[in-house]
């Protein structure tokens, strides 16, 4: 019988799988077409066909919008959002409207036009995690922006045009609705057990061991008990802190080492799928929280959602947890 | 600058592309690969090759299991839930599970393997609309479950497999997340209005007139002020009410008409495009609501969701509703 579990957070119930539970091999693997190269305008000596860089990694001192980057940061020429100084509120009858203000970003993690997250190395992980934070932090301070979303889509399943590895943040003048369904499931469970849910789960999983991918001295990464996914991973400091900004060095090489094991793991595991991830912070300038906790979530594109779980929230999850992670370990 | 909306029910932000709004015609359409109706068990002649049938409508007093009918439903062969008396609720640590306890009932909307319920006659649809609510009000019945789910896919991305036109019927021991989530935000909003939200939604959709879709006596379809999807469009009835189950025959009949003008009109303007509809109604037995209104939301699939709309909630709809309900409206 499939079992429906509950996520201690949101209060959200998802269906799992449990008896007849499917392995990796079972799943329709995406089929790659391979971009070309030459018209990709993410590779070194192309940095002409984007937008001028406003940050970049560069060791050899090299010339802004010029080769001789490892990471390089410039503007959306596509943005979701209009980087503009009027914001604008007003309501429309019933209804609520606000100018879509806000910052698009894209961050190109390597220059190899092949070369994927997962292949990165640690020193590499770790310049990446650092320019993320610097980017991430400079859009924060910015008074017309309430959050900053930091995020990656690789693979065409996943929304992914682009071939060439980036990671994307886009600066929001609001707190979107799935942050704030989490502040506002951790704050309850708070007023509750006077302790952070996301610390309970840490200690749960710590505690049963099956569903840990892998984990480091900062960092443990699961597959969560309520899954919405097969196969889904999530990455949680060890220790509680609520804003990823506030990362120290250490913190960060540790992230960079578990987020590229576990797109390792899942590369191995499940065939280069297509993949999303995405951090969930505190929202900008709100304060120590002692009941939210930064993590990421990493979502392999391996099933499509339909009309019932559009409609009711209620995700079908073909895989156990348990078994996705023994999986996933099995491929470390 | 692209346009922030709230949803006024469930207080969810989108992000519409009004300035720079896409015609249906630049989006992607789904290749059409067609089944082969000889291997189709939805099929007539084929009834051997499902589960025995637990209704079915046979105009012409042929034996179930059989050729003759026009609507047949019986259980899938595999289903998300399972149909067992047992209903088990524990704890796990901090986590919460339920027994996956419910029924999963697909209803073949009409014999012709090619037909879809976009082809469907006025007569035929109120056949089918009748059939969908006994088969609901059955499963309501059962004091095992609390919610019965209706919902169709078609197409494969819209998650269906098979081609023959069918509508599905899951019947679940717990009210699922974004149903719950409409009640509470219709109940604050009546709290504070006296209002129900819904009402309040046809009358701005009246009076504004350009996000109209088709309308007929008993109803109204409309591409949503704040729509998460591209042409997405809902279907409210007028005139109050909570309960799907208590609709009479004149209002099934208008409901079928207009559900199968809003199939017909997607499929001229977006070529035989995937979708899936889901009904949101009341809650098994939860008594009258003067705040909740059931209704149809119709969503084609023309994009794909993302990291940033995983990460968010937000979604970023690339046509502007009342874009889209003009080229619905134009394709009638």
């Amino acid at each position: 019988m499939p079992e429906l579990r509950r996520d201690p957070v949101v209060e959200r119930w998802t269906l799992i799988e449990v008896a007849t539970s499917k392995p990796a091999t079972q799943y329709h693997r995406e089929k790659k077409a391979l971009q070309n190269p030459d018209i990709c305008p993410f590779c070194p000596t192309k940095e002409h066909l984007t937008p001028s860089e406003v940050a970049a990694v560069r060791l050899d001192n090299s010339q802004p919008n010029t080769p001789g980057w490892s990471v390089r940061t410039f503007p959306n020429k596509f943005p979701a959002l209009a980087d503009r100084e009027y914001l604008n509120k007003e309501g429309l009858g019933i209804y609520d409207v606000m100018s879509g203000v806000g910052a698009h970003e894209l961050i190109i993690e390597t220059p190899p036009h092949q070369q994927q997250m997962a292949d990165l190395n640690d020193s590499e992980m770790s310049l990446l995690m650092r320019h993320y934070q610097e980017r991430f932090i400079h859009l924060a301070k910015d008074k017309r922006f309430k959050y900053v979303m930091l995020f990656k889509n690789k693979g065409l399943s996943a929304g992914s045009t682009m071939e060439h590895a980036h990671g994307q943040l886009i600066a929001l003048p609001m707190v979107p609705k799935y942050v704030l369904e989490e502040i506002h499931g951790a704050d309850h469970y708070y007023q509750i057990n006077k302790r952070c849910v996301f610390c309970d789960i840490v200690a749960q999983e710590v505690q049963d061991k099956e569903r840990i991918v892998v984990e480091n001295e900062k960092f443990i990464a699961f597959c969560p008990f309520a899954s919405r996914y097969a196969f889904e991973t999530w990455i949680l400091p060890k220790n509680h802190g609520h804003d990823f900004a506030k990362a120290d060095q250490a913190t960060l090489d540790q992230l960079g080492a578990i987020l590229q094991r576990v797109l390792k793991q899942m590369k191995s595991t499940l065939g280069d799928c297509a993949y999303n991830f995405y951090l969930h912070t505190s929202p900008n300038n709100w304060g120590d929280l002692p009941y939210f906790h930064w993590h990421i979530e990493v979502i392999p594109k391996l099933t499509r959602s339909v009309g019932f779980e559009w409609g009711t929230g209620l995700h079908i999850v073909p895989t156990d947890p348990a078994m996705a992670a023994r999986e996933l370990r099995d491929n470390s």
